[in-house]
């Protein structure tokens, strides 16, 4: 058994990770770190948890977390996890972060989006999307796990972009993200009353999730430019981005859907639905997969409209990390990510 | 006092058209009908009109309500307007109806999205969008009233468009509904296990509304296309429309902001938002406001971002009927639309 | 034109306020205070009235408040009213409280559920419901505002306890809540991904309104005692009361009912539903009235069901506090009350 | 490998065996009908199982069911189960029957509360609430799976009423469920626009499950009667009970924590919270749990508070239906229902 840690356990895609990793057979749950709930059982914070998981949250230096566990996800915010990531990785441990710290090949790219310095511009990650960058991370020391949008959105047009179909100078990723992608901390735009029979757009154009989309995406077509817009909608999980590109030649749904399906043929984490059918959060709710469908085109705008759905804390985060980690140690890809969504 | 009557005042629209006219000073409300109700009061179908109106549906042939209204509004689905309207047109009744079937200037496109003939071809209509035809208004003997989804996205794009500062041909206009825009019959997209929690997209290519919305902006720009996804959130009212536009030349927000200033400048239902600022739902909840915001520039990427925000039930259908019918009949347009949103 | 002040303007019942007054055709509302908002317009907090009026916070002592105004509505949070009330008084301003601090005829009762000693012992309210106490809410100088749970539930059984038809010492009181009455701070059990999906009882024996409640109903009923449960549920205005009695002699469902109509039968913002209707939120969200209605009956284990329904921020308190003034200053008591609810 | 099938597998109930099935080390999913979606995969209707399950549904006679499998879910309809049972039985397939035709002791309450005849009144079933009745259930041929609502006020009283220090004559069960309960066929009071933002009563003194509370309570007390009044919140998933109880004698929340604690010691489903802490919703949504807490005593009012919650899908039905197929096969109870609940 792999002894893993979890630092910063207490958040929502801490409480995820505990979930997953909870029925992982190949993992034994070492260490769990919060600085406010020290002395805690995970359950005060994870009700979920309660007979499930027998642990304490605990605030140690990270050198011991690094004593006590071969492998760590960081499942702590911006700005923390580059000043804890290089002290793991000095003690040989494997890391995977959440945060968006070691997500970008350029650091001044980072320090723009997310205003401030890094403090560890020289450590060097491998991107976390599997589906893209499978080889790399097998042997990767650190993984920088995705964000929400970008994997919804970077999934839902790599084989249009591939295939050279679309101009890829005018990509629009409409997202709509539910509530928990802002974290368990209390805020005005989480308040029920404010959240609830609302829609929301925000950071139209300056989220900090653009630049790791155009980043993944100039892999494929170097001019890629989205029009990104996030919005917050009255859902406590899911993503789904909607994503509008303009056909450079006449295609059919039929000739879209297949770009996908044979894209995406060996993978177990995406599923690629038929004509006609638009994913639904209720089929990822609590899964790792990533549902894409729509495969719709308007011949006479020249347009196709393809959609992608997830659920923000499961493939948009910690059932992503677990994939990574899978991946890093050789375990079978889909070990502890078994969950069926919860539909209805 | 001028004796109205509602055709079809059982729905989510006639309940609106009668929660309005409740506070009208210049009518009365003659008659209304409904086949499903008759002879129940209306507070068994619209409980808030509880010892709010005294009235009892009716069902009665068209003839009778012609010769007992002075003015009438359809509140009937599509397809069943264009039997009704021309049977109270020759009575010389003034008419609004809140259907499809009189908004399109070429029927040929009305047959294509709405896959019917229409059986009264002949009959004009005036298309019932104040901020544009008010001249037109004032003298139409019947008005078309828009759709909802229409009435956000051309008010949202027209300063835009009429300024010539965007590319028109590739605008995407990304709407988000409530879910009352499906009217009151329980369907299988309604049901509240499928319609809670959950973002869907539909008729993503094919919607109804898109012709209507492409009229009317190639009245601004000859080319205007939109690539027009519509969606349901889970929100019972509300609608808000994301539009993604190319800038032809360079703009600050302030200078985007100005357009629709200057555009609106005299308008009693249009509120430009500051810089920055993006529309609420629960500002325009129950009203008959327009918001529009946003107004964000992202240089790099030549776009702008504009957001409108309506109540789908309001301005979005029975209050632009009410303002149109105002205007038909030389009334205060804003005479019994006075309602302030009811936030939170 | 009456000069009326609301002191606390920025919080929901603020908002709510300012709504309802701004049709008021007897009063100008001639100050809004705000700490926090200070010299920020009303719309920056309550979006809903950009455009409809045009006022500014300002942060003044309470003595220029009283000068200002003929009338002041505090809503204020409990602790701070019984600070500010007194001073207000002493420049012979007439006031409604919207605050706990003054509900209360033994100031031991309020010092033990508010946990707070009272700092203004000595001075006299009347308690705020109108259709129990008219009488002396038109003679009082201070008029204390019954909580929202309070209203549901006095209006609620008075006529069942007054009839001395049910066991007055075991009356359950369950209440479902929406969220805004807790007030427009962020906390834990109002973030949205707690609270959608979630129903959750708080205070189960120890909630404030309980001793409220009872104050009120041992007028009727001198031993009555009231199981009250209240509970968060998923919705942003409206509260609803299940009440469940044991009843001393036989009744059927229209004896019942019959009790609650002549109890209320000239009241304007009361209505008596027919039997098996049960009342619903969106037949008073954003109104006045107070729906009843239930009276179900269960002969075999002696029981009535009646269920009271309400909107909690405007008949729960701004509503009845706007009733309250009217009431104080001899206008119509309906004057600025006749918004009617937002269905759907 | 013990092959079942699963009689009415197209609606919700059958969604949920199939989901937990499917990871179940023991059994093989050998036959699922569906009259109305035969021929169709079972992630058309249950969109979560695509690429999970490879199965069809079949509209076949219930005798090949019996021919196909050992072991049979009726996930049908009441009125159905009690056509189709027997049938089963008949040949020697062990069933566990959701629907509540077979939940009586007496057929005559059935046929009250149920409001028809029954075709098989001979047939007699074992009350599928392990907790109570699991010697029986093992030996059964079939089980009457429990309602969702007594399942959760069942075990929230027991241990009070086997303890004998309430008041068993006065018992008030006020219920919350999701609308989930209500099945996958949209009608009017699942339509999102009445649903959500509301709180609806229904069969406030007649609902069906009150029989099968009382029958059940009984067994502890024999003159139990409860007060029962279910309502629907806009909740997908989820089930919370407030039970107001009133004591016979005097007693510590430690006191009553302690009876429900010994009561439940070996159960694997039953988990007791502590003293302050309330079950929530996320704490058991889509997991087999039932969280029992509260236990708040009003010492003033000699009146305690037990609060019990389920996922009204798994534990409130085909959770609780694998946990009976478990005990009748000889298989670890757990088998198969070791999903942990999706919080937040």
């Amino acid at each position: 058994m792999v002894k893993v840690g979890i630092v910063g356990a207490s958040g929502y895609t801490g409480g995820e990770l505990l979930r997953i990793l909870a029925g992982h057979r190949e993992v034994e749950i070492a260490c769990v770190t919060s600085r406010a709930h020290a002395d805690k059982p995970v359950h005060r914070v994870h009700p979920n948890l309660r007979d499930v998981l027998d642990l304490t949250f605990e605030d140690i230096p990270y050198e011991r977390v690094a004593e006590r566990c071969d492998f760590v996800f960081c499942a702590t915010p911006h700005g923390a996890s580059m000043e804890i990531v290089p002290k793991l990785l000095e003690h040989g441990t494997r890391v995977v972060d959440l945060s968006g710290d070691f997500r970008f090949a350029d650091v001044a790219v980072y320090e723009r989006y997310y205003g401030r310095k890094h403090v560890a511009p020289g450590i060097r990650a491998t991107y976390g999307l599997p589906e893209i960058h499978r080889e790399e991370i097998k042997r990767a020391k650190l993984v920088a796990n995705p964000g929400c949008y970008p994997t919804a959105i970077i999934l839902g047009l790599v084989p249009l972009l591939k295939a050279g179909v679309i101009d890829s100078t005018r990509i629009v990723a409409d997202a709509k993200s539910g509530i928990s992608g802002a974290g368990n901390k209390p805020k005005e735009t989480t308040h029920f009353p404010n959240a609830a029979e609302s829609v929301l757009a925000y950071k139209m154009t300056t989220h900090q999730h653009l630049p790791e989309i155009e980043q993944e995406l100039q892999r494929f077509s170097s001019e890629a430019r989205v029009s990104f817009v996030p919005h917050i909608v009255p859902v406590i999980r899911g993503l789904t981005a909607t994503l509008h590109c303009f056909l450079t030649r006449s295609m059919s749904p039929e000739e879209v859907r297949q770009l996908y399906q044979e894209y995406y043929r060996e993978e177990p984490f995406v599923r690629v639905l038929d004509i006609g059918e638009v994913p639904r959060l209720s089929a990822v709710r609590g899964s790792n997969f990533i549902d894409i469908g729509g495969f719709a085109v308007d011949e006479e705008r020249g347009r196709v409209i393809v959609i992608a759905a997830i659920d923000n804390l499961v493939k948009g985060a910690s059932g992503q990390a677990v994939q990574n980690m899978n991946i890093m140690l050789g375990f079978s890809e889909e070990e502890g990510l078994g969950s069926i969504a919860i539909h209805p």
